[in-house]
């Protein structure tokens, strides 16, 4: 496996490797769940391509660009054992300039959920993304359910933009407990990590219902935020997969997302019913 | 020829040409001027593809969109003549969606000269293109250093994007008079046209006193301004290649440029030093 460091060197691989190339974008700190994604990429395209870079224009001020977690030793060793053709670790220098244009996401998708709480960050995916497939050439990205607004809005920048490629949605990986994987567990001491629960037992609290043919999102909100106490929840919402609030479950055509505090760190978690 | 006028259809047409595409985006009402492109462009692909698109993002509220010039039977002629493979000349439905994000031009290259007058109209102008540079699939585009600015953003908005794809700039194509060609001259009546060329006279200006060794900007401008009158000047400006102003004529990195209005028609002119 090749560590690319610049856009030179990327070019170079990419010119080398043209065809079918498949793109897993992370911000390194890899765990099981960029390891489910790698897995698939790997095994679906003749070139695997995953990205590391810890990208600043998505972390609003005061938000954890600096602390958040780096590991590129770990990450280069998981990439390797899963089979990936180039890593790509740059630096900020290496994707921005002084003068470029800015891209921002589509209000309806992006001014609700994270976007009421983080204003601009979807702005950031789009534009770090934007220069990231274009530079790999990739067919095929992967990326995970678990941000499942992300995936919404990257796959209408894809298809309204007219890229060359397909995402590929892959499914949310989970801790034997139900937590769902995320770098920032991370920050989580051993009693968080059992607060952190509270989150996949209200989404399973959801599925319960619904199994039992409970349709009604405002009794199942009220239900999760039950399940949910004490925890300081940021929102529970119930949405079409365009994102507009819900009152009857629809199936195959549902997202119940989920974000709360433990302690000072923020997660997310989503069911897609 | 083919004249594609859907998505698919273009898409169909790329997907059987693949290979060395180079791409014109025009918005119609061809003339000399853009023949010069397309000449080259054919001359320098496999495959040229036009488009005659008359963006609606570009224009602001109060603008020429609705009476802008069209005239897509001559347009498919031409295009033919020249020995152009697709002319794409779709409906604004087919390019633009109800959810989708912008693109903001920078600031910096955006705000000033035709941007103080048309603020937002190169976010459309930048809007469109990445659309139309991805549907087309283009290695090659050509655009015309008439739309100095544009052409400066489009660049910045390639290098910066990293958009796999080169922009040629071609030369200004003027009438014997000097008249720089315009879709925007059809506004023009004969005494105007005489009017108009006040602009590339006050350019022919600059460019003698240039030759005869001036270089203070401020000196070039008043001289400038006294061609032109007495039409209404929107701008007279003397910049590097970034758009900044500059004081001293820098040879191979200077653009006078020049904007007024001969009756309602606001004409642009510059000159690459």
């Amino acid at each position: 496996m090749q560590i690319l460091k610049t856009i030179k060197q990327l070019r170079d691989f990419v010119a080398a490797n043209p065809e079918n190339i498949g793109f897993v974008p992370t911000m390194g700190a890899l765990h099981s769940g960029h390891a489910s994604l790698i897995e698939k990429c790997v095994a679906q395209n003749k070139t695997a391509i995953v990205s590391t870079f810890v990208n600043p224009t998505q972390f609003l001020a005061g938000e954890d660009f600096e602390s958040y977690p780096k590991n590129e030793q770990n990450d280069a060793k998981i990439c390797e054992e899963l089979g990936v053709h180039a890593m790509f670790a740059p630096e900020a220098g290496e994707l921005y300039f002084d003068t470029e244009p800015l891209i921002s996401a589509p209000e309806n998708l992006a001014s609700v959920l994270e976007g009421k709480t983080r204003p601009g960050h979807f702005d950031g995916v789009l534009r770090v993304l934007n220069k990231l497939f274009h530079l790999t050439n990739a067919k095929r990205v992967y990326m995970g359910k678990k941000d499942a607004q992300q995936l919404l809005i990257v796959r209408n920048f894809v298809k309204t933009c007219f890229l060359n490629l397909e995402i590929i949605p892959c499914e949310i990986v989970r801790e034997k407990g139900g937590l769902a994987l995320s770098s920032r567990n991370a920050y989580l001491d051993e009693g968080q990590k059992l607060e952190a629960l509270k989150l996949s037992h209200s989404l399973k609290k959801a599925s319960n219902l619904i199994a039992a043919g409970e349709l009604n999102a405002q009794t199942i909100k009220g239900e999760m935020l039950q399940t949910l106490e004490p925890l300081r929840v940021d929102y529970v919402a119930i949405t079409d997969r365009n994102l507009n609030e819900i009152s009857l479950i629809e199936p195959n055509n549902t997202i119940i997302l989920v974000a709360a505090y433990v302690g000072k760190t923020r997660l997310i978690d989503n069911l897609w019913v």
